[in-house]
């Protein structure tokens, strides 16, 4: 049962009409660490801070600031955080509860984004994985500012802190929404390799299941098919989401930006394409192991057939001949012994000539 | 015949071509009691009324009323209370007709919606349960009250009650609108735990039928199937109806609590997706457990093929050599007993061969 | 061939390529009844009439009139009341070809509708029906005048009539428009019933497939699922003409007449649910029924294997000692006997013990 | 491979890459007939011409001019004709290459329209017919002026000659656009005693399976499915495309004959729901057909069990007795024969009435 | 695994979080050779050269020049004549990344398109092939001048190039709008073969399936629906793409080409229709195939069960008589022996007659 519950969806929520927007940490939160990055095109000031106090400073002296805030352990920094910058306490709520689905509310000149990112790995189809584990993070959009949550410390946007080191780089001649497009296409590049990752996996369970020297069973195709469903469920909202971005032409995002965007809504359409892709392969393999598993019935039957067929006639007969009736004068003649065995055997020629005549013997089989 | 008529969609409506708006008790309706609240952020005052001539009172008293019907048999009072409120006539009788899709009317200023609550657990696979008992909550929103109509008395809205005793919380320095949110998000997460549990049992099923040892039937994943679209009938419309409150901006919702509308609307969508992945999960395992009885199908049929295979030659061979001809010198010789059983050993062995090598016994087979 | 014949969907056409507008009386019409009723909020008349000329003086006596057609066989009435009437040649040859589906179309200030009545009761499913027959009747809405044809004398408009004759009742109080709704509500809310009993139907199949002592054919599941595609593509065009009646605020019909036709419109979205669930059941159904058979076949197949596996090994041993040869030793010492049937317990026993443990035999079995 | 070649959807394409607007006339085209028809409403004129010349003379004398084109031989009195008439050389390329889908193309004031027509008959499921023959025909309205281009001589339009023979006729009284709306008119009708034979044809295969006396395949069932997808793929664009029509209100039609359009676009609709009904019919059909090969093999397999579960104990006790050991006392017993005699009806006795219990024999069976 | 490697999607890409605009040469690319074509109505002339200094010069003597470059090792030269061009970096780097799927992006007045090209012939399905070989083409299109970037030198433009030769060709007297548009429509046109050549080899795969005699199995039907899938893949954005070129209007075409691209939009929607025939063609194959396989299965069962149930009475009283009981007084009689024989006879005949009226065997069987 234990294990059954931790498949529920909805397991870490506040109780049911409680009052909206309150913060509730999970009880086995990691320790809450926020990071601070100021820059222009020619400098960078980087610092870790454990009160919301330093940050107006900090935002005076730097045209753009990136608030990286990793772990919920420490809760009342995050309120403060939020507060600071103006964040609605609903969508702050929403940063904090996991399993949002990735989306994206406008809040006047700000934009609120959910992301979820890929794990670093697919996970196994052999050993059985049904679902794939995502990380959340809440990206809040507004001018010069970009704040980031995230349950887990990770090394997810280290390339992004990377690419901020070099001095005069494209992305420090930037606002904060470019800042938000560089983090966001990390988050949706991050999948490439878990689908490619995936595929490899796929097309070996394939092969497996084409096998006809292999006993595979229909489960790993059904917990391989929940697999992809699990990934697509994840995927899916990007496009909606980056779309959405793309449409409604928030201000929060220059023209350059957008352009920028649209090649990040390209990519999440080809990643839904590649699990469509995976998802047709698995329906199809789950109709080709019945097709197979029927074949292989077929095989079995005409064994069987075959054999019952050749032999009972002839059991019959001998059984025809081991009866003692005193009156049974074949019995006792010299030629009626090799007789039936010629009977015999030309009952069996015959047999497996209509065998083969029906193509239930073929001359590679045996 | 009588366990069929229970499961009749429509069974309480009023007699075809009858006039609209007809208010009909049904025969077995509970009795009806009128909850009175009236609140500002500093005071709060609550009562129990029997005909609606206290309510004119009542909401000159105080900013936000708060009028909470249960039961039907005195469907006068709840006639009279709709007349005082000015409820249209055919809005009243869907308020008292069961069985509605959740759905929102505007109706000028007022906001008419219709709702369905979540049971208080998930009805049992086991038990063979084939759909969920939703009750239908009425609520009625005109600017300063808000009227909410159940069949049922229960305790649904005692955390609405709970936050409203609090005084100048959040809810109390809001208007009537606000309160129907309220309402309205506590009836929505009222479902999260239903799903929460119906995946556990889900799974417990899911186990139980993949496990190659037990022998679950094709049946109990129908009879899951169908609770599941039932649940999904259930939840599907509140999708549409919350959308449509979100973008059709009627006046009788401040932009304040648009925004917490907005989270409701989420939930509803997490809550839908929840649910079409628990079908996607059935659908795929009638699939497997078709696969399965198949595949035990295959077993069964080979240990019978390799018996009869093993043994009709050799029962053919003992009968040949049981006949009664006089003239078979094979049976009179010292060594045709002894060679025999040696023909009959090679026999079987070349066949347990051949079985091998076709994969039909493995090492670990018993 | 004579019974698919019968089965033919548009058997009743004027020959392809005729000029349009062509009235063509079908061969087996019945004889053709004008019935006039004419009201204000205070009084009523009504009349039969056998010609149009009395129908001039009738619509100037009265605000409201409404002309009531059935029977086909007189179609020059028909005709004659259509061009009085003003009705577009085209919409006339609609009303009286049958076969129409449910649709709505604007002719300037009027309206001109076909609607579909449910029959008197459900088809029986166990007695083969795979379609439901429908009656068409054309509504055409003017300014205080409603013409409806219909092809078959019936009870369904009854109701209405009855209303109409109480004094001052709500429906005497409004015009056409809500006369033209009171009709096609009428004809809506009688599918309630047909859905109620097909229903009852339906789950009468459905405990029959899902019980494992009866022998229930694929057949009538396949019949079932016809009958209520049937009724699916009778409903089905409902909610599109009532929604477009809603949409396009057409001047034939009142503001406060289309609330009640949101109500109607409501109704045909809640049959085509029920419809909807009805064709999800047939489908599990369909799937629990093969899963059923192969469950069923599994059975069979090992009882025969449990007994061919038990004998035949036993039988073989019989056999061998059923041999002729001179040279048996074992056949006659003393204990030979009574020491195979001994090893033949010890085989059977040993045989039964390794399919207990595969689970083939269980001690509630036979 | 031959057949196969001649089932390939574009075989008659001009090279690729070649220049667009080439008029390629196939090999085997019939000769090119020419057929003027002008008209008023008082008088009608009728030749055939050889060349475009006479056209422009015609075209002055008469209101409404119809060119009905007939056969491709002749390509170059097509492209005259086409360029006196001002037809854009790729509508006249897209006029002559058949294989083109049913569209409609608005050409300034003009309009081009491709339609399919009906064969003459159905083809013959149960003669293998998979697919539906139909020819193209396109048409080019001009303010005056109807081009219609046919590849094989017809009496497809011989109705709308008829017609236009009447004095005085509706038809006469109208513009080419009405002329244009006969022609279309024709050609949608013209399917619907195709899908009345299909119908007929459906359900006759219908009984053929659901009848468990006969041995239908899959097979025909497949071949079925494909005609009537054929045939589906022919009538679904003529939705979109008379849709269109109506929609976009082109100048070259008069409101009046829009009316009649939208009665054709009617048709069209029903032409597509009966098709929609066959290939629902089809779906299932192939599932019953499944379900019925399951339960006759539930049949042949209860048929065998029993035997073998009959004869397999009796025969091995009739084995045992007919062991050959010295020391078998109850051999020589003189109740010894008789007793066994007994205990075999016993046994056969109790098999089958476990059995009946089970249901595997009944009453009624053979 | 290495061959599951070769089949991931996504193998060529940046590292992930690399900023974006990088162009990174594939290890494998062909060398780069850029062809310079200039024309006007009547002059054409045509270079070859290997930096883009030549490019300026070139652009100024002629109204439209074409650059067609193939090949990847280069990649600084490609991105010179992108800098000279004025690709945006983002644009340049989705064409040399291969793998993009076919999209339309408007970059202010200029127009840039992702097509892929069909492969010179099909995949052979009896070879197993699952998937199509596209290859990529980047079209740059802008006031007088083309850019097509390709990996492969292959002969896929040469139509259009030997098109450009004839002085006063249509193509010369367009600009390069109507350029692109022939480019386009080459490679759209390319696929029509290759869907010709896989219908036929779906035809003959499906013969195979239909023919009693083979036993093709479902692994080439899945095969052969992946194939299918593939090309769908392909195809399906081509629709989307020519649609929103003729939507959006946009400067960089003309009116009269968009009349072309009407054209190229027709022949992808035929290939559209042509792909999803197939794609169902191969849907219902697989069902058949499996009707078959449980129908094959059926024939062999029935053989079996009637030889099992001709032979096991006989063999069973066979086995009776050869009991060795002292008390078995039919044995001594003359009548004994033939009328058992006589007995044997009569089962056997009624047995088959039994078998007869059930239908299980036919005068035609073997």
């Amino acid at each position: 049962m234990k294990h059954a519950q931790n498949r529920r969806p909805f397991r870490r929520r506040p109780p049911i009409g409680s009052a909206p927007g309150t913060l509730a940490p999970p009880d086995d939160s990691t320790p809450t660490s926020v990071r601070l990055v100021g820059y222009s095109a020619d400098a960078i000031e980087q610092t870790t801070i454990v009160d919301s106090d330093a940050l107006a400073a900090f935002r005076a002296r730097w045209p753009v600031v990136w608030v990286d805030v990793c772990g919920f352990r420490s809760m009342h920094i995050i309120k403060a955080l939020g507060e600071r910058l103006g964040v609605h306490p609903l969508l702050l709520e929403d940063a904090v509860h996991l399993h949002q689905r990735p989306k994206v509310e406008p809040d006047g000149e700000r934009l609120f984004l959910i992301v979820r990112t890929a794990p670093g790995s697919a996970p196994r189809i052999d050993e059985g994985a049904t679902s794939i584990a995502t990380d959340q993070v809440a990206v809040y959009l507004q001018p010069g500012c970009l704040l980031t949550i995230r349950e887990h410390q990770s090394a997810l946007f280290d390339p992004v802190h990377t690419r901020l080191q070099v001095d005069g780089a494209f992305i420090r001649r930037h606002g904060a929404d470019y800042l938000a497009y560089a983090v966001t296409d990390t988050v949706v590049d991050g999948f490439f390799p878990v689908i490619d990752d995936l595929t490899d996996q796929v097309h070996v369970l394939e092969d497996d299941v084409l096998d006809p020297r292999t006993h595979s069973s229909g489960v790993s195709i059904h917990r391989a098919r929940q697999l992809v469903s699990s990934l697509r469920r994840t995927i899916w909202p990007y496009r909606e989401t980056l779309f959405a971005l793309q449409r409604d032409r928030h201000g929060a995002i220059t023209e350059e930006t957008r352009v920028f965007l649209r090649d990040t809504l390209d990519h999440s359409v080809q990643l839904l394409e590649a699990v469509d892709h995976l998802r047709d392969t698995m329906t199809g393999l789950m109709e080709v192991h019945l097709s197979l598993e029927s074949q292989r019935m077929n095989e079995v039957m005409k064994v069987l057939t075959i054999i019952s067929t050749l032999f009972m006639p002839l059991g019959f007969l001998a059984g025809v001949y081991g009866m003692n009736f005193t009156n049974m004068p074949e019995l006792h003649t010299t030629w009626g012994y090799p007789a039936l065995l010629a009977v015999m055997a030309t009952i069996a020629i015959g047999m497996l000539l209509w065998f083969w005549r029906r193509g239930w013997i073929r001359a590679s089989d045996p």
